[in-house]
């Protein structure tokens, strides 16, 4: 029988496993039991894969190979699938090891995206690929992928470091000034600076790319608005 | 309609296509026409991944996730789909513009490799996962799964580097000493040589790597059998 819990988080999946078992195994971390996620994972990380490449090829019919590949791989990185995490609030129902648990594993990004793509694949052996696409397609419901958005999105300390180049200036320097909380929550601060302009711009994130991401796009939407 | 060569290769997918626009595009190179078939080749990439992940997962109850991924990055390689593009006689078909063709790309094992993708791409789209996922199936028909087997296909260089790692001795050389044929024909030959043992051993294979590990391969099975 499930857990008062996991019967909430499946009715968040708008998915009623035929097979409980399955649900359990995805939110287990291999800290708790060997029979944990793990596998499961193996095999939601291709069902995701599938589902996120499927909508894109469908909805952006002009769009080339290249561009549709940057995309998504955007979709399906760990920042994002963190977010999905926190919209199920799968922390509610992780489980962890004790060890694990006290050190804050329930809210590390790379347990929490983990745990998505061990769902994405209990529901694919549950149900087939039609669910478990159908589920995908849930979590990205209100993600924007008109290009342009996608294009900022992903790729401010690329559009930077162009940016930069453009003026034959040096690269930007990324630096962690700090992980807030335990290590283990990982939720970092980093500064970027541009030495040449003398300017610096703050980020913060679930891993030390995503907050360089977030410094980058604030140093972006600076030079732009300022024309530096 | 059908070309004689589309038909027969359709026979040889065993899948008739209801689109059969969707068959000539999968086998058109961008170098012939501005419909080629790199966008089915993303899709295609992913459903040969899902399809593959599904086929190991339900093989190999036993094994954990990394040896999963292993196997699974070994069984969609450039190498092994380029062994089923020449099952497929894919060269026969292929539309290639004139430049590509004349510097023999037809035989070029990145573009072969790129086409099987985008036929199970293509099948996909025709008829949805079920009958994408049954013809990679049919392509891996004849692989043997057992773990040892892949391990050892796998992880030539890699087993080689720890064997000498584990003996203290300096890493293998490896050196390309011909391209056989036109440069595009892409057959490379490489002699891995070990230089405290005064081994050496040749290796032939369509990518430098696959050679490589072929050279690895052989130096493995020497030293193993002469316990040197």
């Amino acid at each position: 029988m499930l857990s008062p819990e996991l019967q909430s988080l499946q009715t968040r999946l708008q998915h009623a496993f035929k097979d409980s078992a399955l649900l359990q195994r995805a939110v287990t971390h291999r800290s708790f039991s060997s029979d944990h996620n793990e596998r499961l994972e193996f095999l939601g990380d291709s069902v995701l894969s599938l589902a996120v490449s499927d909508m894109l090829f469908r909805r952006l019919r002009d769009l080339p190979e290249g561009d549709l590949s940057r995309m998504r791989a955007n979709l399906v990185k760990q920042d994002s699938l963190h977010r999905i995490a926190m919209r199920l609030k799968l922390s509610d129902v992780l489980r962890l090891g004790e060890g694990e648990s006290k050190s804050g594993g329930k809210l590390r990004p790379s347990i929490l995206a983990d745990a998505v793509e061990a769902l994405i694949g209990a529901v694919y052996l549950d149900g087939g690929f039609e669910p478990a696409q159908a589920l995908v397609q849930r979590f990205f419901e209100g993600v924007d992928l008109s290009p342009e958005k996608q294009a900022a999105a992903k790729d401010a300390k690329t559009a930077l470091q162009e940016l930069l180049q453009g003026r034959k200036m040096r690269l930007p320097q990324y630096n962690v000034v700090s992980t807030a909380g335990a290590a283990h929550k990982q939720t970092f601060d980093v500064v970027c600076e541009i030495p040449e302009l003398g300017l610096t711009e703050h980020g913060s994130g679930g891993s030390r790319r995503a907050a360089e991401q977030a410094a980058a796009a604030k140093l972006l939407v600076h030079l732009k608005a300022h024309n530096a």
